[in-house]
C-alpha cells in the first residue's frame, strides 16, 4: 500500500494571516483589493501541488472598533467575495482546490447550493464549501438583528442547512440528461427528485437548477471546534479545519472527530482534520526567528487587543497588564478556550496574551528551518492528531512561496507529501470518495424489492 | 458632436432564447452546462464590440410543469449562477460588460453588494447588476413561502433594496484607503460611511467589507415594466431591459420613463432603455426566412403552452384552439398584455399565440437581411423607442455569431455602432456618468458651510 501522505491547503485571505501583514516590506498593501495577488498566490500553492486554496470569510467586518482607532489599523476590513474571487481563480488553475468559506447564519440553503454546485462545474471539479456559523455581532448587525444568534440556534440551523444543501445537490442524477434531439426529451423525468424539504428552519422544495457537478457535488469542510462543531463534521464533512496548540489537545481532538463518524456509517479517513500552522520557514533558525521578529515588530498593540477581544469578548473593562480575566462570554468558544489555556500555562498578561497570538491567532505557529517545520508537522501527522495542514502564511504571496520553495520539498524527500497531483478533481486528490446519491440509491433499493 | 450610437447587449442565458435552441442541429445541447460554451459566446461578443453580455435569472425553475411533461422537454431547467459565472468569464474577457440579474425577493442587500462589488473589481470595472423581482410561486418554494409576494410589496421591496446595496457600495470613498505602512494608519476614518439603514423591510448597519469600485459602482440595470418598475428604473438605473412589439408600444414607454427622470434630477441620457430583439440574419431574406422555420418547427407544443402559462397564468382550464383569456391573474402584468394584444390584434387561438410567441416570448422578432435588421433596429433607435438593443440570439452560439458577423458591419457602416470600445469600464462604454459618492458629497457640503 503506498505511503499515507498529508492534504496541504492554505489559507489566501488577504494579504496574508498576521495582523500586521500588510505593513511588511514585501507585501504590496492595496493587493487585498487586486485580483492579481491572489492569481500569484493561487499560482504558488498549484506550484507547490497544494491541494487547494482556502478562503475564511465574514459577512461583514468581523470585529468591532474596540480599542477605539483599530480597525483603522487593519487591511483585513475589506477583502472580495469567496464565490466570485474563486471562480475567477478557476480559470487560471488547473489543478489546485478552491475552498470558499460560506456562513449558515444569514443565508439561504438554495442560494449556497446553486453557487458551489456552479463552481463546481466551473473548476471541472474543484470546489469545496467551508461550513461555518457567523459569531459576531457586527455580521448579525447587515441582516436585521442586533446580536448573533445563540450557540444552539446557530448549529442547529446550520445542520438543517447543510442537509438542505446536500438534499439540493441531489435534485438531478448524475446521468439525468439525455438530450434527446429527435425526440425532444432533455431529460428522464424519474431522474430528477424533488427535495420539498419542511424543517424547523427552512422549507425548501427544489429541485436544484443547476445539473449534478463534476465532483458529485463539492467536497464539504467544516470549522467549529466545539461538541456541536464536531458532530457535524463526523456526519458530513470531508474535511476539518480546526485550531490547537498542543499535540495532546490536537490528539484529543482528532480522535473524539473521527469516533463520531462510525454512528453515520462512515470511515475515519474520509475526513481530512487540517489544522491550521502558521509556518515561517528560514535557511537557518536565525533567519526564520528575524524574519518572525520583523513582523511582529510591526503589530500595532491596538490591533492585537482588538483581535482577542473578538474572539474573548468585550475585554475594554480590564487592564492590559493585568491577568487574563475567564469570565467573559465568548462568541466563539473553542477559540477562547485556546486562548485561556495559554494565559493560564504561563500566567500571561492580556498585553503578553494577544503579542504571542497575534501571529497565528490561536492556531500551531512553527518558526525555523525547513527540516524544523517539516519535523513539526510530520510528529502531528503520525502521531494522531492531523491528516494534513491548514497552511497559513503569515504575509502573501511572500510567506507561502518560502514554504512552497523550501518546506514542500523537504516534505516530499520524506515521502510525506505528493510530488505530482492524483487525480484531476479535489475529491480525488485529497482521497475522499466520490458521494453515493442517497435519493437515487433509495429509489433503486426500492425498485429492487 | 459625435453621432449618437446604439448600445448593444447579448443574452447569453443557456443555449439561446428560443424553447427549442437545444434542438437545434448546429447547437450542443450539454453546452448549458459547459463553461466553454459560455466562454464562445462572451468572445463572440467581444469581437462584435458589443457593450455587454446579461445573464437573466431565476432563483429555481422559473415553470411548474404544467401542461404536465412539458419541463422534461425544455433546456432551461439548468444553468450556471450568474454571478459564479461571470467572474469566471472576467478572465477571458478584457472589454465586454458583465450584467447578471438578482433577484431582490429572495436575498439580502448585503450578499448582492458584496458580490457585484466584488466582480466589479474582478473585472477591471465591467460589472452591471440587472434588478429584478421574482414572480413565479415555484420560485417561492424555494425559499420558505408557498407564493411569490404580491405586486405591490415585492417592488416596495425591490426598491428598498436598491437603496441599501447603493448606501453599502457608499461605504468607503474613492480615496479611503491610505495604507501607509510607516504610521500603521490604513484608511482614513472620516472617509468611511456607515449606513445605519433601518427601512420597512431592511435594517443594514455596514460598512459593506469591499472597497469602492472601479466604476464607484457596478452600473444599475432594470428590467420590469409596469409602473413601480419604471419609476424604479427612472430614479436609479443606468440600463433598462424591456420588451416591445410595436414602435407606438416602445415611443410610448420610452418617453414615459424618461419622463419621470427629471424628478429625481436626471438627465435622459444617463439611463440607456435596451428593449430586446430576436434577431435571425440572413444572406437573403429567403435564408433568415428558413433559418427561424427550422427552429421553430422543433418546437414541443407542450413547451409553448408552458412558456405562456409561466407569464399569463394558468391555462390548463382553456382549450389550446379557443380563444386567449384575459381573465386570469398573471404575475408578470406587462409581458402578460403584450401577449394579450398580440391575440387579441389578429384573433389569435392560444395554440396560434404560443407559436408565435416562442421564439422572442414577447420580444420584438425581426427575420431578414442584414440590411433588414439593421433598418429595424435603426427606425426604433431614431424614432425615440430604443437607445440600443438586448440581443436574444434563438440560440447560441450560432445565432449571435450571426448577428456579430452580418448586422454589426452593417450597423458600424451606417455610423450607427462603435468600431472600437470607447473606454475600458463598462460605465464608459455605456456613456453613463461616474457616480457620486453622495455620502461624501453630503460629508463635505457641510463641512463647508
Ligand atoms: C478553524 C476555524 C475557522 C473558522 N473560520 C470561520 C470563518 O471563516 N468565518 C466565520 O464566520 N466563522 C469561522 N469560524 C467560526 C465557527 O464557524 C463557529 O462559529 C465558532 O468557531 C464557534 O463555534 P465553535 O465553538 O464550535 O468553534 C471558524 C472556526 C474555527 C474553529
Ligand atoms: C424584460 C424583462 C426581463 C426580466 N428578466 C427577469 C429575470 O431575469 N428574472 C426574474 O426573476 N424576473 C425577470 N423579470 C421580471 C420582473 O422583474 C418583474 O417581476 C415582472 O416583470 C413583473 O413586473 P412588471 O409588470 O413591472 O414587468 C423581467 C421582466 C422584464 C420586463
Amino acid at each position: 500500500m503506498a505511503r499515507r501522505q498529508m492534504k496541504l491547503g492554505v489559507s489566501m485571505i488577504g494579504l496574508g494571516y498576521h495582523m500586521a501583514a500588510w505593513r511588511h516590506p514585501d507585501v504590496d498593501p492595496a493587493g487585498n483589493m487586486k485580483l492579481s495577488h491572489y492569481v500569484d498566490v493561487t499560482r504558488i500553492a498549484q506550484r507547490g501541488k497544494l491541494d487547494l486554496v482556502f478562503l475564511a470569510d465574514g459577512v461583514g467586518i468581523r470585529a468591532q472598533d474596540e480599542p477605539k482607532g483599530a480597525l483603522a489599523r487593519s487591511s483585513k476590513n475589506v477583502v472580495f467575495e469567496p464565490l466570485t474571487l474563486l471562480s475567477a481563480l478557476a480559470m487560471v488553475s488547473e489543478h489546485v482546490g478552491l475552498v470558499a468559506t460560506a456562513s449558515t447564519t444569514y443565508n439561504e440553503p438554495y442560494h449556497v447550493a446553486r453557487k458551489f454546485a456552479s463552481l463546481d462545474h466551473i473548476s471541472g471539479g474543484r470546489a469545496g464549501w467551508n461550513v461555518v456559523s457567523s459569531f459576531t455581532d457586527t455580521e448579525a448587525r447587515n441582516f436585521g438583528f442586533e446580536k448573533a444568534p445563540d450557540y444552539d440556534r446557530r448549529y442547529d440551523r446550520a445542520g438543517e442547512f447543510v442537509e438542505v444543501v446536500r438534499g439540493l445537490w441531489e435534485s438531478w442524477e448524475d446521468d439525468a440528461f439525455i438530450r434527446d434531439k429527435a425526440s425532444g426529451i432533455n431529460y428522464d423525468e424519474s431522474k430528477l427528485h424533488v427535495l420539498n424539504h419542511k424543517g424547523e428552519h427552512f422549507r425548501v422544495a427544489g429541485p436544484l437548477n443547476v445539473a449534478r457537478t463534476p465532483q458529485g457535488h463539492p467536497v464539504i469542510f467544516q470549522a467549529g471546534a466545539s461538541d456541536a462543531g464536531r458532530e457535524l463534521a463526523a456526519a458530513t464533512a470531508d474535511g476539518l479545519y480546526a485550531a490547537s496548540q498542543e499535540l495532546s489537545a490536537a490528539q484529543a481532538y482528532y480522535s473524539d472527530v473521527k469516533g463520531r463518524m462510525a454512528r453515520y456509517g462512515r470511515e475515519p479517513e474520509h475526513l481530512k482534520i487540517m489544522p491550521g500552522v502558521l509556518a515561517v520557514p528560514g535557511r537557518t533558525r536565525q533567519e526564520a526567528q528575524d524574519k518572525h521578529e520583523q513582523v511582529q515588530s510591526l503589530l500595532d498593540p491596538l490591533l492585537g487587543l482588538n483581535q482577542l477581544s473578538r474572539v474573548m469578548g468585550d475585554l475594554s473593562a480590564y487592564d492590559v497588564d493585568g491577568p487574563v480575566p475567564d469570565s467573559i462570554d465568548p462568541r466563539m468558544r473553542s477559540r477562547a478556550q485556546i486562548f485561556l489555556d495559554l494565559a493560564k500555562r504561563d500566567n500571561l498578561t492580556i498585553r503578553q496574551l494577544y503579542t504571542l497570538v497575534a501571529a497565528g491567532n490561536g492556531h500551531r505557529t512553527v518558526v525555523g528551518t525547513p527540516a524544523d517545520i517539516a519535523d513539526a508537522m510530520q510528529e502531528w501527522f503520525e502521531r494522531g492528531a492531523a491528516d494534513g495542514y491548514n497552511i497559513l502564511p503569515p504575509w502573501l504571496p511572500g510567506g507561502l512561496a518560502d514554504v512552497v520553495d523550501m518546506v514542500v520539498p523537504e516534505l516530499q524527500r520524506r515521502g510525506l507529501f505528493r510530488t505530482e497531483y492524483e487525480g484531476t478533481t479535489l475529491r480525488e486528490n485529497l482521497g475522499v470518495p466520490y458521494p453515493t446519491h442517497r435519493r437515487a440509491a433509495l429509489a433503486r433499493g426500492l425498485a429492487a424489492e
